[in-house]
């Protein structure tokens, strides 16, 4: 039974290269709609129905059975009345699922029966996995990308801003190389147990980012090693391009 | 089988809310130590073995086989050496987990086998609730616990801080309306389908501290029922106080 093509809708920035580089690492087919963030493209009404939140990256898997629109149906922000046009791409039924951490333990849970890239539902090793992938999307994302803001597109130099979220980012990859360390000692080099899994995956996307903010993840020496491995994997190399095809 | 009561490390905040409101949904036993975040306490090396990122809550649960002490043997911060003394209460064996969204997430998967508050792993429901919850953890958490830091915390006044997570925590909660808008036309007041599930919860650690920013959460109609509704259950009620018990 072959599976239909994955759509992606996407941009490229950490978040969309997180989803990128796991469908690339799974060898799954997706076609990429990729959106220009600073044109105001991913508040348009369709793709508002889509992800009530206005944000990339999104995906909708048509493989899924059952109505799957979700929210679909619904009504754009605010009052939102007679605003079921424009239903776009992605309303053709299927799963449609939004924030990175949702899409990557689906992607996971549902691609990867063999457990090459992730641990089997309900071990200790699934949850420790979830709890690195949850670092990731609710300190490591949200803080940097409060450096990015602050250090790159603040129009207005608020140094506060700026000594407070760099600070933070660093010590955030203390923290994640601290966890390395204690692994190393377990012979991993991995963040969880003895594989590359989402939660690797999902921290490559922003570390990939860190020279914007002018750090160098070698840095921490076990994280540059991490670093340099997993960036010559061919498929993830192909996922930080987000190719659009 | 009798379990095992469920340790709880945590505090009087949004994040430990969460954890005590869901575990008194559930009704499972737990022990409860509760820190003193402004004097470090969550720094402490014993506890940094447990979480690497130094922050409550983390649950310890002893009804998990396996060795489960996770890095619970790892060193400290930094170089690390010599720092395996002082082992601290969790370190009994047993699953150790911390990131609320992971914490969550593991109690409902483990302990809501009814689906009362929770959908069968591999629905669809079960990735909108997961999708919703990381909305919570990766951006209402952050970003209004960033409004929190400008408004309430901050010794240096920053109009630029405050204004900006003061509109986006706003903003977000316009979301989490939108939602509810178009579930409501499907005749629900939940977040996800038919019942409240942990996308909720972890929702309304944070809500219930809107006061602290002058937001009244009924400046949203359908938000504002669904947080008096929810904090008129009595398990609510006391997860909301973290009795020391």
């Amino acid at each position: 039974m072959a599976l239909l093509p994955i759509k992606l809708y996407t941009a490229p920035t950490p978040n969309g290269f997180k989803i990128s580089i796991f469908l690339e690492v799974l060898g799954l087919k997706y076609d990429s709609q990729i959106f220009d963030i600073s044109k105001g493209e991913t508040k348009q009404n369709w793709f508002v129905e889509l992800n009530p939140n206005g944000r990339i990256p999104v995906i909708v898997d048509p493989n899924v059975k059952g109505e799957g629109k979700g929210e679909g149906e619904g009504e754009g922000k605010g009052e939102g009345e007679g605003e079921g046009e424009g239903k776009g791409e992605g309303d053709n039924g299927g799963l449609v699922l939004s924030q990175t951490g949702a899409i990557l333990q689906y992607l996971a849970d549902t691609y990867d029966k063999e457990h090459k890239y992730s641990y089997p539902f309900g071990s200790i090793e699934y949850y420790k996995t979830l709890e690195y992938l949850i670092f990731q999307v609710s300190e490591n994302g949200p803080i940097q990308g409060q450096a990015n803001h602050f250090v790159v597109f603040a129009k207005e130099k608020v140094p506060y801003g700026i000594n407070r979220y760099l600070t933070d980012t660093k010590r955030i990859y203390d923290v994640y190389e601290d966890i390395l360390s204690r692994n190393k000692n377990n012979g991993s080099k991995y963040l969880v147990g003895d594989r590359y899994t989402i939660a690797d995956f999902a921290l490559l996307g922003w570390a990939f980012r860190l020279p914007r903010l002018n750090i160098d993840i070698h840095s921490w020496p076990l994280l540059g090693k991490w670093f340099d491995e997993l960036t010559q994997i061919p498929a993830v190399q192909r996922g930080l391009i987000v190719p659009p095809h």
